[in-house]
């Protein structure tokens, strides 16, 4: 196995061509034209078989989680995604195996504009892949961070969370019906939010990607914010399969500590929440308001808190479990 | 093991403050402002163990080499480093071990100027470190490739490569002798070559960092390059704890055959020969020209070969195995 060879004839026309990489893989390093005054954002995440996923996952699936994790970072900073290097550790060198997790890596490149700019290829017992991405701030774009929000603030989620911890947990129980399909996808090629976070720029006060579940990242965001949220369960936007699944009930369950979504948790000012409906409909991905951020109790400290029909519900803020973790 | 506690507790602090940093580890993504008409060298490098090291490797020398492989990318480019994200997939979390690895990659990031702006730590069974790094070229700077090598060039290369794989075949045989250990540490904690990559701009035609052995990258270069490289063995620098080991003719064995080393391999045009002695006395790396650069010949086509005492040897440019690749 030649790692050079593999990487350029997989990933090395993967992706996009963009004018301000002067240099691209095949050399000790790329070489880029940073647009003058943009702002960089850099991400870096790991995904590990039968940590993030089953072993037995389908290569495509694998390719789109990689970079589709790493978009999700940036989408979370209201980033344009520009550029992304992989570094593939994997038992055997394959070529279906490669060409399939090459293409859905590269689909998924293609879709958001990135150019692959590098990357390693080395030999592992455990296959594990590490994609950095690179994209950027236009000129006087503040980024979305974790720390922004205020009390008074709405509290806001993309799309429908839940669905892909439900759809694992339907996979390991061999459950075929048309509802956990629905879930499984959604846990096996999740949509990174990025044209969402694009244009969340300029309106929501802070933003974090729910890889770990809703409460707990959103745990994280309280943190970094120095603020309390709080969740009611009941506007929580959960999906028909989900609903189908596992009730109302479960379904926010799900909802609420389900990790591997990738949805936008964020948090913007009373007075933006009709921009939604138009930045929902631009970006092509429902937006929901599930609760708001509070002053910080002094019993308490910052942190995420749950209520359903307005009364407070005890529910662990520990971190969603992925795969095997 | 909470990956973030973890990232934040042993790396956040581990590397230098550097002022274009706008947002460091800690958030979905890291956030810079690039200086003003800077190329920016991206370069990612994964070391596993059990492939690169010896499982029992002293976990200082994981730390220093898993920065070190990659700096060695950006020195091969002439670009100063700036900036790491450090993706770390490992068994279990021990703080001391944790610790040995964090001191002495943030001693490497001090030495060079790196902030160390982003990270993830997984669970794996196998551990593998992913590092990303960006340097920066000043405006006006030609990075080095491996694509500008002319006949007529000479080729020369730093320090005294073949140490590191004599050190690890010593390391393998359980040597314990005065000139192994010399060796063994050049095998463990390998001198990315960044001070004289960034003097050689403007002087060298081109260059490759030798991780898989003088001939194997040479061959890279001359095929990028659509030249052929002549190496003269007597020429190659070895050193003295090489031939003592070795005796001269294994000594030029390694050197040539030999990987891990982390030196630069590079051309020059003839006039530029003189200008070497500052360069190496500057950069506190010994440089020697080792042959030369000529017109492909129509039967062999680009690459490199090995003269000893100007007659050709026959040797395999088969790339060096590292640990267990």
């Amino acid at each position: 196995m030649d790692e050079f060879a593999l990487i350029e004839r997989f990933f090395a026309s993967a992706g996009v061509e963009r004018p301000e990489v002067r240099l691209g893989v095949g050399d000790d390093a790329a070489l880029v034209a940073p647009p003058p005054d943009h702002l960089a954002a850099i991400a870096t995440d790991t995904i590990v078989s039968g940590v993030h996923f089953p072993p037995e996952t389908d290569p495509a699936a694998i390719g789109h989680r990689a970079l589709g994790v790493n978009l999700s970072d940036l989408a979370a900073m209201g980033a344009t995604p520009a550029y992304a290097l992989i570094a593939l550790s994997l038992p055997r060198a394959e070529s279906k195996w490669l060409a399939a997790f090459a293409e859905a890596f590269g689909a998924l490149a293609h879709a958001h504009g990135v150019a692959i700019i590098g990357g390693d290829t080395t030999r592992s017992e455990v296959l594990t892949v590490t994609v950095t991405v690179v994209g950027w701030l236009a000129p006087g774009a503040v980024a979305l961070t974790r720390s922004g929000a205020r009390a008074g603030d709405l509290l806001a989620v993309s799309g429908t969370p839940g669905d892909a911890a439900a759809g694992l947990a339907s996979l390991r129980e061999g459950d075929t019906s048309a509802h956990a399909r629905t879930l499984q996808q959604r846990f096996a090629f999740p949509a990174p939010r990025v044209a969402c976070g694009q244009r969340l720029l300029g309106v929501a006060t802070s933003a974090i990607d729910v890889s770990d579940g809703l409460l707990a990242d959103g745990q994280k965001l309280a943190e970094a914010s120095g603020a309390r949220l709080v969740i009611e369960a009941r506007s929580l936007p959960v999906s028909e399969a989900l609903v189908q699944g596992h009730g109302r009930d479960g379904a926010e369950h799900f909802a609420l500590t389900g990790g591997d979504d990738y949805e936008l948790l964020f948090t913007l000012p009373r007075e933006c929440e009709p921009a939604l409906v138009a930045i929902a409909s631009d970006a092509a991905c429902p937006l929901s308001v599930i609760g708001e951020v509070v002053e910080v109790d002094g019993a308490l400290g910052p942190g995420a808190s749950v209520t359903r029909d307005g009364c407070a519900v005890a529910l662990s803020t520990a971190g969603y479990r992925h795969f095997h973790a």
